[in-house]
């Protein structure tokens, strides 16, 4: 059975914009659910009136098409911003790093949860507790990554639960998408590659960087404190390791010293102090286009495998 | 173009068998060969004796049918089984663990090689050194590991040489065989699901925990090392990583610690003292079949995917 996200979601390509925080604003987000795939807010830890503006200027440009709010559970605003998306009517709620405990009152309103699952263990929780999808979220990933990759993930996810599953990780082009299917995914879930989108209102130093990265250019960092954070390879990466490594420094000074980098990143392109964070797929990203090109190339691209696959059988 | 693995190797089904340490021997190379894969002898670290033992034993098996032998370059014996393979003219080389200085010699000699890498970059070095292909492997993969994923790391190698590549790392039925050829390789290389083989000769406390494992039994060890091996976390790995995170062990105390380790798994299935090998799909694998039903299973399921792959099509 083919699972119909395009229905369920309401959109005309089966593919969600990652919720990234200090990229994914109004800008990227309404440009990818005006492009027909599901864009994405991130609220990451910005405060409720921040993403309650970032969803009326969203609304402003798509009208009534369906968009998300990706709501990260370690938030300190995640409470409010939990009441937020219920008052703000947002049609769709993607959770990341963690269970959503707010679950069963956004369901009651009407709102569709999908949480992004780094196990088959998370998966089965979220899918008794209600959640309309998930998106099983390979290590490829940029961000916050679990350890298994999408390969070995998305079946495994796929088989655990009766929901649909969006596969994300390594999702770079009509390749990914296609062997997404084959993996038993129902759409896929694209970050990285949105990064160099025209739409997208990261630095211009960031989207360089993305364009030059080749297949080992990013490495994760945060194993220690427990939520490992993908990102390209940068004297910031290499000092948050050894500051990891270095007995003298407790958890806390470690932590402390990666705050902002994210928003040094993103918004001032601070080659030394900020966090790029990337997925592994950043060698495949090669020009900046706009949302709606990049989505109808991607398709395109699996269209063509996908009629073609009959020559691969044996 | 599809490049064609089966008429380049002279088999039935684009597999090639893992070559595992301890466990890859003539009893499960010479029945994944004659089940139409590519079945290889895994030279490990064990003398030119061993292998040489263990190519007649295979030759007994499948008379002039392929079958490979993977060499580990860092063996103390490499160069000795450098040389017995050309004198046992062996039609296949795998190889892992580095760049292989004896290929000019292998390719002279008629065999065809083909490394298995990590990344594009050795991927193309290879190349350029006149392997026949290459084995792209993402870090879900059992045993030495690099840690691009699959999902990310097939497109690109395929982006970056013109020889076919197989994927491996993450496949284990079906599902993964599909995604591979979408992403781009022509076949494909599987070891943990011939762990548990009929014929795959290891203790069969090493089978049931293949068997009872989930997407999230295993772990990598060794990375402070610079070679991360994938296992299931058992007792032993919890020791090794501690032992590595242990600032009075020295890296050679922490390298020792591993020694006999795998064998203690495959030979005596010994739960305590043991390194059980597995890579991430481990959690697919749920029952002991013999080799040829394994990759009948996989391609049928492959086929049945590949032949409805157009209802993907947007």
């Amino acid at each position: 059975m083919k699972a119909d996200i395009c229905e369920i979601f309401g959109i005309k390509y089966p593919i969600f914009q990652g919720g990234m925080a200090w990229i994914s604003d109004w800008s990227l987000a309404s440009a990818v659910t005006n492009a027909g795939g599901l864009g994405i807010i991130a609220a990451g830890n910005a405060p409720a009136e921040y993403v309650r503006d970032q969803i009326i200027r969203t609304r402003e440009q798509v009208g009534g098409k369906p968009f998300a709010v990706n709501i990260m559970l370690l938030s300190p605003f995640c409470d409010d911003i939990a009441q937020l998306v219920i008052d703000e009517k947002v049609p769709v709620v993607v959770t990341g790093a963690g269970v959503p405990k707010h679950m069963a009152k956004w369901i009651e309103a009407g709102i569709k949860v999908v949480p992004v699952v780094p196990s088959t263990a998370i998966a089965k929780l979220v899918a008794r507790m209600g959640a309309a999808a998930v998106v099983a979220e390979g290590g490829e990933a940029g961000g916050h990554v679990g350890d298994t990759g999408t390969m070995a993930l998305v079946p495994q996810v796929c088989d655990a639960v009766d929901i649909p599953v969006l596969a994300a990780g390594g999702i770079g082009d009509g390749r990914g998408i296609a062997a997404a299917f084959m993996l038993g995914a129902s759409g896929v879930q694209v970050g990285t590659r949105f990064l160099v989108a025209t739409e997208c209102t990261i630095h211009e130093n960031y989207k360089k960087k993305i364009i030059k990265a080749s297949d080992i250019s990013t490495m994760t960092t945060g194993n220690s404190l427990g939520h490992p954070v993908r990102a390209l390879k940068t004297a910031f990466t290499r000092q948050f390791l050894a500051n990891e490594r270095n007995p003298d420094m407790t958890l806390e000074e470690v932590e402390a010293f990666g705050a902002g980098a994210l928003r040094m990143a993103a918004v001032d392109g601070d080659d030394k102090n900020g966090c790029f964070m990337s997925g592994q797929i950043c060698g495949l990203v090669t020009r900046e286009q706009s949302c709606a090109d990049i989505i109808q190339e991607m398709f395109s691209e699996a269209d063509d495998l996908l009629r073609g696959a009959s020559k691969w059988v044996k």
